[in-house]
């Protein structure tokens, strides 16, 4: 088994695409939690309680954690601790270094801490990313599009007739050899996400990008899914955890996540249909 | 003033290019040191000890850190607590994200931890590296040309004539409004840093792979300094750190770091003269 099959047998039994992203954050959660020894820990413990069972990942973006330091390390920790299998934890970190250091966030990442995939960045090449491709069964989700303005600086440059995202999509194509590599595009980015779909069929692709940046669930998904090859995982963060700043927070976010996974599997249902009518 | 102006008051008067990569192994220390409460701390204190009036920086690769998760973070903050000032302290973690989780990695590592200099990607583009630019006084070394294999999948590709690592080090110096932008280049790329310096003739250049790697000494800093106007700081961790597994290794740290720094003084002062008498 590598960590595309694992992917797929998650969302079969969750029924769902839906990754939340944990991005906490002191001065946005509820303020009664203030009360509590650990708020963020907390505010964490209450929305995978309310929500683990309607998606098929968590995606801990790690800057919100490394930003309160020892004590923000301990509450990753304990978040990791606290998401119910066959959950999947993505560590959203986008690392990459020479091969020696790789090795090292590598080990931090799948061994330190127990995440089942991580984001990295390709500019430093194969060797950069390899180190994290060693065990099949954990995740490596290349930067390959992002959903910010500055996406226009350098993936969108021009090498021989074709965007450097694409150039980096095939990389990744010829990079998974251990069934384990996918793909960050950003929902912003939808209509490209035919283009990167063209290149790397079976990829898995990250969505992020759902909700507060704005970008467009129907084209994302109707893209991404690729008339039923595709594997994807679209990701909303503070539209779901930040609802609510009263007690019924965790209820809030249930519902906006309920919500949420619905309508992905609504356009996935016309996706698939129109697939099969078609075949 | 800026960090540009600081690092050359700080190379003033430490009279050194040399930074030390402060990257900790426990399979690597002096085993005696596993008697210590922190071994890794130990030997870090015994090093900086050792070498801080040979060097301008001490660079700290996080991934080394991060290995060994909490534990490896309160090594990371003690460490810091040990550098005497003026020595700089830069924080080797290649972060990059969107502007709101980049926003916190520069949260992170300029005030929670108290870094005075970071290596960034660029692949996410500028608005990922803006937050990180703020406060001039803090340097901001973007990823250019790296050391290793993989440099050759997307750095050396060509965009209308030019390699990409070019059109990264001309955004650079369209971002350094704030006299705080740097560039990474690895030492095994050494012709290439004369390319490098025909764009960005004032940008500090971070050139780390002397030693283990197997940089070319001489024709870095010839062409990084480019006639005296430009700033680099070279940087060398093995093959200062692991010298000996004998209580003498901060000694001989010592003797390495004194031949390597002397080594580079030698070579610059060639370099000056010769520009001197050219003009």
């Amino acid at each position: 088994m590598n960590f595309g099959e694992r992917l797929d047998e998650v969302i079969a039994k969750q029924g769902s695409l839906l990754s939340i992203g944990l991005d906490v954050d002191v001065e946005k959660i509820p303020p009664f939690l203030n009360d509590f020894e650990s708020p963020l820990l907390e505010f964490n413990k209450s929305i995978i309680n309310a929500t683990a069972e309607l998606v098929c990942a968590y995606k801990l973006n790690l800057a919100f954690y490394e930003a309160y330091g020892i004590q923000g390390w301990r509450v990753l920790r304990k978040t990791l601790e606290l998401i119910p299998p066959p959950v999947l934890k993505i560590a959203d970190g986008k690392r990459a270094d020479i091969g020696n250091s790789s090795r090292k966030y590598a080990h931090a990442l799948f061994n330190e801490l127990d995440f089942d995939a991580v984001t990295v960045n390709p500019y430093l090449g194969f060797d950069a990313i390899e180190p994290f491709l060693a065990d099949s069964l954990k995740g490596v989700f290349v930067l390959c599009l992002t959903s910010n303005p500055g996406a226009a600086d350098f993936q969108f440059l021009k090498v021989n007739q074709k965007f450097l995202f694409e150039i980096v999509a095939e990389k990744v194509v010829q990079w998974n050899l251990n069934g384990n590599c996918g793909l960050v595009v950003g929902a912003t980015q939808a209509e490209q996400i035919s283009r990167i779909r063209a290149i790397a069929p079976n990829l898995p692709l990250l969505i992020p990008g759902i909700g507060a940046q704005g970008g467009d669930l129907k084209t994302a998904i109707s893209y991404g899914l690729a008339q039923n090859n595709g594997r994807i995982i679209i990701n909303s963060g503070r539209s779901i955890l930040y609802t609510s700043q009263q007690l019924d927070f965790a209820q809030q976010a249930y519902q906006q996540a309920v919500k949420l996974r619905d309508e992905i599997n609504h356009i996935r249902s016309k996706v698939v249909t129109k697939s099969r009518k078609k075949n």
